[in-house]
């Protein structure tokens, strides 16, 4: 059974190197789309509900690769509009063994920054909606896009929509305008009702530390807060990633409601990775999908953990696998040829 | 002392992703010639063999560049005929991680398929020749090819050519036409000498199930059912795989003879796999080329394990390695580069 | 406080297979500039120093080239001339897994082993300088390299240019030309202060068998044999590298002076490689920097075993990284996308 | 204004050789999707209008990947379902100066020629819809194929729809199972309006030679016949060809009404052509948005030949300009850089 | 005898679409680096001239790369400084046949557009060079820019530093801020020696028409109405560009001086046309090579000519072409294989 | 009815810059095997005929991927012998419109080279065979390689085999070693049937200017002395070639024996030129398949001279059509898509 979500961020543009070079060290670049939300919407589109991108692109032929990307991996396109500015990128330098992976962004004055938020008419985009999804990218972009996003998330609300946001916190994109991240990030939390955060995204929004002995209870400390603080809030989750190098990372899932806990089973080992870019926003695909499709908590954070896992084996912004494919993994783990 | 093989099956061609990418992600195709027995041919060619191809390849010119790509790596292709029907073809999306590689063949009504079995002159086919090899892929793909494999394993037999044979069940194939696969398969194996199979693949043509508590056992009980179901069998010989990840694969080896067992030296870690197609096959040419040439059963085997280990660092279906690269591994095991 | 180094050696270009393909198994090339000395440049003027290259190349576009990319990278070439002869090239075959990589060089009649020694006039070249780099593989290229670099190192003694002295010591290269290895080696380590090598670079100069317990125990024997037979000499210094696989070593290193010895912090895991070549160059360039820029020894290993560990990251010759790349790896660590 | 246009046919993949190279030349293939009816979709969609492609793909990535391209470019595919059969391929050797590009088709059991015709809802599916567009390859394809094409134009006819026919004769593929091209070809025009032929097309329905002494004479004759057999029949439109080599042909157009014809304004030398595949796909495309924008036929006339034109500038099978490209061509014909 | 050239403007990466593709239609970019003065610094540079570029980049990896380039063509880079701002970029879809390439710019906001005025050291700059290079393209950047440009022409003037002045008339530029195009290019113009421009530059500068009967006699009137407005300027050329098709052009070349007029040697006829853009560059640094070397004007216009046609031979922004290059076309034009 | 050839000459690797690109503009090189003789062996297989080739290679990869690349189109390797020495590389620099393409050798110490003459046993290599085809590519490379041409071509002589003999005059090999062009081209043009050479080639062997009117007339006048040095000789044919660009040849051709004179019908303009290496010998290849299946020399040189345009059409030196592909181009001349 399928449902309706729609997805509200910048469709960007990552350009990177080929192999495992530095940027430019040949004179080519790697195009993929992405943007945190876009990329819940592509999976979410996979998996097989419907999944519309909403937001402002630049008329140019950038602006118009972007939504056809989108389009057709499935994702309906028909809300995301044109508008003066340019098309927001991002550079990739990808890493490998002991080398970071570097992104900087070049998205200054794009097409979705300048958008004036009267221009989104939420109750119309959202109608008929389950889910809208949201990420702290978007209110990092400056005021307009900060505002847009807050009256999106309250007319969801108002309307009965559930509302989905990924923290993303991205320190440089709030220095840029010296945006005030707490205040604002604190009214689209006020009408949120499955949070992706971890407690140093909820240090920030509560301005607390959370110091707790583990991971896990630092994590738990957080999810209290921010139920205590939001009380329309349902759930808070997240991966939990360790990195033992550029190319070998482990994760595992921890989802909080208000009235327990769960931890996914067990911890994966990623080795080597082919692409960690998008890997949270498969998360984020993966528990909306089980929720959405009436799985307990347990089984929607143990299949968001196993979207999350299988994009680090894809090149590209998108986790591109459908939800069998995840199914596949999580419950049997094969990894032999399938012919 | 080179030995002279004929190697029966169907050429293909395989079209890959490029990278670790999904298929056509990205709009392009890696083109490689592949097919079970071709690939013993290569193998066994760049062994120092005398190597031919017996089969039927369409009149086009994807059919004549497979020829090429054979006799470029040293294959005898004068035996490789051309008929009516199409070009045999596989598409791969290359896994990683703990995402399962995908293949689909694209092979019905190819020329090999569609050819009528008295076109090959098997007497003449194999005059003077040391060794047959055939595999399970040829009898999977229809009455005419299994017609086909029956008479040229029983040809060898009364011409005293050894025959090898390599299980490879794929049960899609046989299901696409609702073959007979364990009568089929028992014609072939009545007339071989050495059979690439593991438990499973008994378990398919003698219609048993072998539940020893060990894999070492299972094999050796079905090594043990198949000679006696056999009595011209001399050798099964399989590999061991155990998968840690798509990309990291273990591997070891064992063949059980009339007259005892041999396991190969330890069991080989391979990661990051660059390619595993192929790997069986390589195996078989390994150990075909240790037994041709004299080894015992102890050495053929663990050649037979380098080469199918080896077989995991090279793009493509075929392993291009000498024999000294082999020997070079098996004894010495040095890694870091040579100049 | 930038130094300023002269390196004189050869200027190659690499000719590889891309991916992991065996060479020419697909008809192309992927060409990296490289030569032991000239990856020593392209690091210190990456690590901001002043670095320049002397040598000669040929007057062709391949000349033109590798100068070119010197020049791009930073490296001052102003004393790279032109003169008959060829373009030196290597081949390159990528390994992988349990398959060595492999390297065959076409350098014979390379117009930087023709070139007459006394084209070079060192006190010149070497006014004002800090540090001359030179390697073994250049006296091993011939009788009038030999003869350049046995000059470039009195002259620079006399001068009070301190010498540095990679041994690279390479078999193939002497027995070419039936070179006096230990007897050239000798004239140029009685000039030079601080030396690359390990105890088997030794043993071929000092015609010594170091048969310690421990590699540890040998390379300390060996530095003690140096500093011996070369009273000028200050330093050795060497990494110590252990092969899993082909795509998975360990690196560590150690230093001895005359008046003690330091270990670097620590081993690192290195996998999967990416191009280990020009790992050995990245070192001597990381020491000479941390000792150039008065760092005690101890931190100047650490900073050249780091500097060694990231070129393993990057494909081609040349390790691109800079000054606060290497430092970010030695003290911190973190290996997740920076952004 | 856009209109609402159906187009029904198979979607193909085109492999192809890169560069000028034969096939398999090197070991790739660059891929595009196409199909003449599909193409025609494509470019009604980038000229604005609402445009639907009906038909069967395989279910499995090729399949997908097929239907995701078309929406990229704006084409809707709800209407696009899945079937047993293989995905219809063709590969294509690119020629140059004076050796001919060559096309081999491999579609022979593919989704869209297996499929049952009763599986299109013909009403439903035209609901609303102002034009229907077949072409002449679907009726080519074999009795199942031939019946649905039928269908679609009956039906069309009775609701009122538009029907627009590309002639596409492919002699092979009629010649493959003895189908009756002029009984089935009459049973399509007997409903269609605006026809995409020339003299051969319709000597090939007609069974009547056109020996005029121009080729205008006996386009002119031809519709005259058309005209006279097919009462319904309103234009016949096709472009006119002349080849000076593979890289240099001359295009002009005609069409021809019950009431009169057109002639293009002028012929267009196209040099060096890129690929000259979809050409005419574009040229009914270009018609087909000028009639339904209101253009009288002269101006009709000359947006299609100006599409067809620039199609030659453009590698792949699609026409991805859009109405504004082809007006700037056809009204003001600038060459140079548009900054 | 080498002459020593100042070129002052903003570096540029061009993006651009693979073979003809449209831009994105696979999702990759090829990139070079460009910008009108940074062409002529390296064409400068390839006829043995010492060239230096002035002006600021990002502190990024894209602003790294492209003065690596420029450095490794010869440009010398120790003037090139970083700031804060973005990376200018623009986007090209290459065209064809009758489709043009159409260019679009990304660079708002750029460090070069972005720094103070104040920053450049022109007496500094500007000691002991003989030519000082700008374009039209640097005052159409805003505010800064032209402040820069305009004092960088008085103080070569001052400081008897030649001026020469490309007119590069970009007007979507000068619209993006409303700049005063005819008041800022009369202060450059006023202190400029030698004027790259044509009528259509002129009546901009000068706000008046020139309507002669032909473009030879447009260039004459318009020549003689710059020099008298602007008594210090010494010449004026252009090149006159005829455009049959996307890949055909036509192109001859004319001078005026105060005492006369020369004519380039002929028209040449490009086709088919590899990469046009860059040709002006081209032309400006032949001519001005042929200036500084000496040549008299028919000479030095016609080696100008000789360099714009051959740039079109070549990928990419750069004219690579050496002076024996442009010589050999000019005095032979032979065009068979060079052995 | 197919002959029996036999090539004798040097396999050599082309490494080119990818597009029109100088060399190394971007880091890679597209890979070609190539060699005068060579070229001409592959044609000949490709026309059907049993074509070997004689020489010495590299024992490395290099080698052996030359030769697998020649056996992948159908010449018989196996009197391709190898031994002491490197691999014959030459590098091309591809060039466009005005630019010539530029060709350097880099084959000074190759295996073919230095190979001894005496290890060719002629009498068994040419048993059998119908012609032998040389170059003066191969008297050209020193003193070992022209004792081995002579010794082939009067070996042939001897045995009533046929000798094709191609002038190719390399003035820049021959001055590498000072080598006697005129005297030793003469003792094997003393033993040839056909040769290939203009008047050009002729003033160098003969020392005589051919100074008549028309090149017809000094084709001719050389003809006429060549027949009356060298008595055995039978035919004269050669290619006439136009430049009007770098991309765009005229081509015709013209044949003389003793009794008379023929020309081939008409010329043929080619443009643009894809690759134009290798024509010449794509000529030898087609007239010596003319002559040797019975055509007379009208017929015979028509074929040569469409085989020699229709390789302008390829990538690569090897003319990879057949004779199917060259007679459709000679009789029919069709330049639209072949389905």
């Amino acid at each position: 059974m399928p449902s309706r979500f729609v997805c509200f961020g910048e469709v960007l543009l990552r350009l990177g190197a080929p192999g495992r070079q530095m940027l430019l060290q040949s004179p080519q670049f790697e195009v993929f789309v992405g943007g945190a939300e876009a990329n819940v919407a592509v999976s979410l589109a996979r998996f097989g509900h419907a999944a519309a991108q909403v937001g402002v692109l630049p008329d140019n032929p950038l602006g118009a690769a972007a939504a056809g990307e989108l389009r057709r991996h499935g994702v309906d396109t028909r809300a995301l509009a044109t508008g003066p500015g340019r098309m927001g990128l991002y550079f990739l330098t990808p890493g490998a063994v002991h080398r970071p992976s570097e992104v900087f962004y070049d998205r200054a004055g794009s097409a979705f920054a300048l958008a004036d938020p009267d221009r989104y008419d939420w109750p119309a985009l959202l109608a008929g909606v389950d889910w809208l999804h949201l990420s702290g990218v978007t209110p990092a972009l400056g005021e307009r896009a900060a505002a847009a996003a807050i009256a999106a998330a309250a007319t969801a609300r108002r309307l009965g929509v559930k509302v989905s946001f990924d923290g993303n916190y991205r320190p440089k994109l709030w220095e840029a305008w010296r945006g005030d991240a707490p205040g604002l990030l604190k009214q689209i939390l006020a009408n949120t009702d499955l949070l992706f955060a971890d407690h140093r995204d909820m240090a920030v929004v509560l301005g607390t530390e959370f110091n707790e002995a583990t991971t896990e209870a630092r994590v738990e400390a957080a999810a209290r807060a921010a139920f205590a603080a939001f009380p329309g809030l349902g759930r808070l989750a997240t991966t939990l990633r360790t990195q033992h190098s550029v190319d070998h990372h482990a994760l595992c899932a921890r989802m909080v409601s208000r009235d327990g806990a769960v931890c996914a089973t067990g911890s994966h080992e990623i080795a080597p990775i082919v692409d960690r870019i998008g890997a949270g926003d498969a998360f984020a695909a993966g528990v909306l999908h089980g929720l959405a499709s009436g799985l307990d908590d347990g089984a929607a954070l143990n299949f968001g953990l196993g979207a999350a896992c299988l994009k680090h084996s894809l090149p590209g912004d998108f986790n591109l696998l459908g939800a069998d494919d995840v199914a596949a993994f999580v419950h049997q783990g094969r990894f032999d040829v399938r012919r």
